[in-house]
């Protein structure tokens, strides 16, 4: 189970290489907008590469980062399900990007591929592959849900049978606001600490992932991109945007070993959408499309196996 | 050292005025809008009464709640200084409040009064006080900040020289984003765990904080509430305001108490501003007013001393 430099430059080539390729396509589609690009550097070491598009045609704000840092101490986000690994010495990179379009019709959708080396004086080192994706509907179409989900599965299949029910699951169970009782979205798919296939396949899994994202994504912002909206649309998208800020500032492991590891914090916080409402004691009306929601979409669902998919 | 159930009444009345006066100020300096009042019951004890104005003419949103909770077990955010505590029986009450302007030269601003009271088998209860004010401006204006602190100063004086200087240390300490190196706010009082003198200096203190904040803000915005504005100051308070939103959700501990403690999250989360806005990599122009308050006001300093007051 140990790792190479090697392997590390192969998996630092292939972020870097989806990194690119994920603009080009967010870009293209868009067709207006470009993305800016920020090379940072971190006093610790290492560094990253931050790539924002904003006021764009179809997206309101799109980020895709690279970073690759390493570090003394492990933080505790990255090692509160392995205690033992809590401050050694340690080397991560990934690609983390979040969109937030335009239009309310279009949800907002998220992808992270990562990988984390922890090292020690006498014993090899630790490597695991964490990531996943997860789509973030304001006003939910059944369909995109399916092709979402399809696309899920389909980026799991050459890697066993129970990875896609598995790691749909935890997603899930992640991305849930328990001060809400609610998922921040209707899933998609959820890995972390994984090193038990060994490293070829846990590295192949973790591509196919990143590899299907634009196609889980894209085909569903073109289909709803012109569907025409009102002002209250709008409204509810904002509304909805603050549950995004609270899961990410409150349980996003992620968002939180950034800040904890020193990061830099335009990078991390870009996942934050451009502008957001609350609205004290909003409830939807019932029956409504606000409603339908809360009340079909925000919880978990096994949506294929339902549809008969 | 010990507190009996007449001392726990006395302290709830207080509070329970408190709301009453803060809310009527607030209300009539407004003069448009007024506070809704929702009452809710906790399933694992207590309640509260949220009180929310939106709106206004001068007010965005007000947020003045009173809350009583009781618990099986007290949760971290409440006894991480005091470990020993944890997991206890205990009893929570409180005003806590945030106030957002419409007018971007009027600043933001919070106080809270808190009494806790942790209970054990084998021994007495331990009991103790918090609370506090900050103002957060968005542009600043000396005087206004000169006026703020000496009202923090003279709640402070009947208790001895030091209380002052002590917990305005404490609150530039507290009200402070680590990530953006920050203080959240031009700083006032912050205090917690205060048993150290007796009950009733201690309750006397508390009282004299809230009682005090009417009287440090409302001139501030009396002063403020009708300076003209442009679109440039509107934008900027709200892309201030998020950062307002990562300090109560990433570090305040009353946020995270609540949360916690299964609080109820409309009334806990009242504290976010209505509207927000984010820009990845946003600077102000050197020498601007917005770059004022990031240099001169948005750091620990010693207002009154410098000022010769």
């Amino acid at each position: 189970m140990t790792v190479n430099l090697a392997d590390v430059d192969r998996v630092r080539d292939y972020f870097l290489g989806l990194q690119d390729t994920i603009c080009i396509g967010v870009e293209t589609l868009d067709g207006k907008s470009s993305f800016r690009h920020d090379n940072w550097r971190r006093p610790e070491g290492g560094g990253g590469e931050s790539r924002v598009l904003r006021d764009g045609e179809v997206f309101e704000q799109a980020g895709i980062n690279f970073s690759h840092v390493t570090g003394a101490s492990l933080p505790p986000a990255a090692s509160a399900r392995r205690p033992e690994l809590s401050g050694r010495r340690f080397e991560a990179m990934g690609v983390s990007l979040v969109i937030h379009p335009q239009n309310p019709m279009v949800p907002t959708s998220h992808a992270n591929v990562r990988f984390f080396v922890a090292h020690a004086e006498n014993s090899e080192p630790v490597w695991w592959f964490g990531g996943g994706f997860d789509l973030t509907p304001y006003y939910p179409f059944h369909e995109d849900v399916l092709h979402w989900h399809q696309t899920a599965r389909a980026a799991c299949e050459p890697f066993g049978e129970d990875v896609y029910p598995r790691f749909k699951k935890w997603c899930d169970e992640y991305f849930y606001l328990r001060h809400r009782d609610e998922t921040r979205s209707v899933g998609g798919l959820f890995f972390d600490d994984l090193n038990e296939w060994g490293f070829d396949s846990c590295f192949g899994f973790m591509q196919s992932v990143g590899d299907h994202y634009l196609d889980a994504y894209l085909p569903i912002v073109e289909r709803r991109k012109d569907t025409t909206f009102g002002a209250e649309h709008r409204e509810f998208q904002l509304y909805r945007r603050g549950r995004y800020v609270e899961f990410n500032l409150i349980y996003d492991r992620g968002t939180l070993f950034g800040l904890q590891s020193g990061g830099r914090t335009e990078s991390i916080l870009m996942s934050l959408p451009p502008l957001v409402r609350w609205e004290y004691g909003w409830q939807p009306r019932p029956g409504s499309a606000e409603d339908s929601l809360y009340t079909d979409y925000l919880r978990p669902r096994d949506w294929l196996a339902e549809a008969g998919k």
